[in-house]
């Protein structure tokens, strides 16, 4: 018989069935064994009776996380034992027959124990079959849908690029060295500078992929690899365009966010953001007098906002124009990478941006320098070897229009929707400086 | 004026219009200077006349690949200059303004001209605006794009990957070294230890991110770094399961291209395959006795197919099937990896596949063990410790159905889909030996 998925079975009261799945939890009643069943649709209650014999006898051996196929009859639950909460709380599945497909050694833990951090980490081929962690990682897949979705309907092309390179647009430093055939080749920390020459190209890619930084932060939003979302888009007036761009994308977002991960979201307590038709947006310096202002703590010329200025955005954003998330441009020149456009009004601000959200940045965006000799001068500037970047350069030779784009941390971008307290949650095999898998903590 | 897109030209004769894009070709006849323009959507003829004194004197100043924005008024071409071939061939742009958005430098080469194989890679930059790079990497987005659609829709889950692992399921030897923090991390050679983990999650995911493999090869099909499309799938029947769904995708796969990209077929040559129904199957062992009868020369006993036998193989589909591809089956127990299921009648072979295309292997496939004994059991034949894949081993201590899956390299699939020489030409920045971008060659 056709295996019936378990979201499916409020359907087919008073039918025979074959469903599957794990062993979620089991009771032991003696005569009554009850057998939750799970599989990637849902769960169901199972009971197998004594007078099926058979299964009976295999119900009593079964432990959880076993891997059954179930034939049984559909029979809506007595009026007292409905539990409304459960999407299959009016129904329970009658054993009359059960195959088993795969057995479970005993667990180090029952699902659903309560955990640190750490052991969750290292018990991640169990600990990722909870209902919390399928929500992140299924609302995860569906960012990622979402996001693949509307670029392509607006035109840009997706890239697929290469993470092994020679030089970094980013600098060395926090770069990871490869053995490369006798060479020392890097791990990329963008595609930055790819997706730029694709300009050239396509006029608009975007690019989904793992990136690296070799960063020695322990922290709850730092990752040593991590998957980042990028597009860029030739033919703008300047960023505004991108982050207009930007606006439109989390529009979408949330609107397939409520379609299809309401439930999911309930599970986690988090609510969906609402995203203004226009999140507001303002200039670093005003930001920072602002924050001077209220806080009474003057810095007004700090080059960078510190976290708990993000946060304190963030709240005013929120206070001000209910909105989750707010714009900052105009970072300064010295602190923003070669590629950066600068303010023509301006020059010693770029015309970039960091989009925050929730109080933490979770993009960081910009018009980049198009014009070969402006770029050169740039680098130069900043102690740059034109020559290490020849390759890079020629797409700049070679003619490039006004461009610009952004990077969007996958993860971060989870953990803010969710409300999850560490990255590494949002994060299905977190590396770090203490763990890839279980390898390091050894 | 709001930019229109060069494709739509056609339903704006007699209008004015503002287009943009990079110059193709100039040919300065003095008092006519022709331009035409390309953008991402299509390419156009431009006229600048002597009477818009101001644009003619701008645009005998532009030279090829610099970037303009151009006011112009759509006229039809008279009849004797009508180019039916072109999709803008019975139009005409009269140039009335032009804003340089970007200069070019003088270029190494014309768009178009004919290089070998080093040069083209050395300035790929330049050289993938050209049409026919342009379409090999349009079609190949519509590759990935076909694949994750049709597999989200088939109810599989999109999995973030890492690539910086501890230990490799298929063996050190061909693996990256990665400076990590004091320790020696490797570069993944295939998502499978994790796709398989998460198979306990959410019962079918797939995967698409970068692998690789530090193999010393300098051919035509091999590459260090390449796209892996992977997917997973639980509770299956057995590795045909795998197989039907790898052949319902690729019927998928010709109707899209059908659909979408014939131009692109059409300006590379290439042909797109027509994919039966069901593809057809053969043991390795009997596709060695019809080689070994039909050539006369024994190869019955070999443990793996040479690429003359699967060229052979994928000629003897096409004349008697009349199919493009072909899959072979049950490959010795010895020649595949460890996680690979064993035919139960016959234990030697492997419940497991290549699929043949155009006389070249795409995709290897198979049901994998799920029980943790037996997968215990056959690492130590192999002489693999399994206490270093102690990650990997708690999810199948914590119970998984039957399941399988299949790997498919996407550089490779474009190349045969396109009749691409070197694979190389199907990758947009390929790592080998002797490259990463300009630097190893520097």
């Amino acid at each position: 018989m056709e295996r019936t998925y378990i979201k499916s079975l409020n359907e087919k009261v008073g039918q025979e069935v074959t469903i599957a799945g794990w062993v979620d939890v089991r009771r032991d009643h003696g005569k009554l064994i009850f057998l939750d069943l799970r599989d990637a649709t849902g769960k169901v209650q199972m009971v197998a009776l004594p007078n099926h014999k058979e299964a009976h006898e295999i119900a009593s051996t079964v432990r959880s996380e076993w891997v059954l196929e179930v034939k049984g009859k559909v029979n809506a639950r007595p009026e007292k034992m409905v539990n409304k909460d459960e999407p299959n709380g009016k129904i329970e599945i009658e054993i009359l027959g059960i195959k088993i497909l795969g057995q479970a050694k005993e667990l180090p833990f029952e699902l659903g124990t309560e955990i640190n951090i750490d052991t969750y980490l290292d018990n991640l081929p169990l600990t990722l079959r909870a209902p919390k962690q399928r929500a992140i990682f299924r609302v995860q897949a569906g960012i990622v849908n979402t996001y693949r979705n509307f670029f392509t309907e607006e035109g840009f092309v997706e890239i697929q690029v290469p993470k092994l390179i020679g030089d970094d647009a980013e600098g060395g430093a926090n770069s990871f060295n490869v053995d490369y055939f006798k060479h020392t080749a890097h791990l990329g920390q963008s595609p930055q500078l790819y997706k730029q020459i694709m300009v050239g190209v396509f006029e608009r890619v975007f690019a989904i992929g793992n990136v690296y930084r070799a960063e020695k932060h322990s922290t709850t939003r730092h990752l040593n690899e991590y998957t980042s979302l990028d597009i860029e888009m030739g033919f703008i007036k300047d960023h505004t365009d991108v982050m207009n761009m930007e606006n439109r994308f989390l529009i979408e977002l949330e609107k397939e966010l409520r379609t299809h991960y309401e439930n999911d979201f309930k599970l986690l307590g988090a609510e969906i953001p609402k995203v203004p038709k226009e999140i507001p947006r303002m200039k670093l310096r005003e930001a920072q007098a602002l924050i001077s202002k209220e806080t009474g703590k003057d810095i007004s010329s700090e080059p960078d906002l510190e976290p708990e200025h993000e946060r304190w955005l963030s709240d005013y954003a929120k206070k001000n124009f209910d909105s989750d998330f707010i714009f900052i441009t105009h970072f300064p020149t010295v602190k923003r990478p070669f590629y950066t456009y600068r303010d023509e009004n301006d020059p010693e601000y770029t015309k970039g941006f960091d989009l925050l959200f929730r109080g933490v940045e979770i993009t960081t965006g910009a018009e980049r320098i198009h014009e070969y000799d402006a770029l050169v001068s740039s680098m130069k500037e900043k102690g740059l070897n034109p020559e290490r970047f020849s390759f890079y350069l020629q797409a700049f030779k070679s003619g490039l229009p006004p461009h610009g784009g952004f990077g969007m941390g996958l993860e971060r971008l989870t953990q803010k929707l969710l409300g999850l307290a560490n990255v590494k949650e949002a994060t299905l095999f977190p590396r770090d400086l203490n763990r890839i898998d279980t390898l390091l903590s050894k």
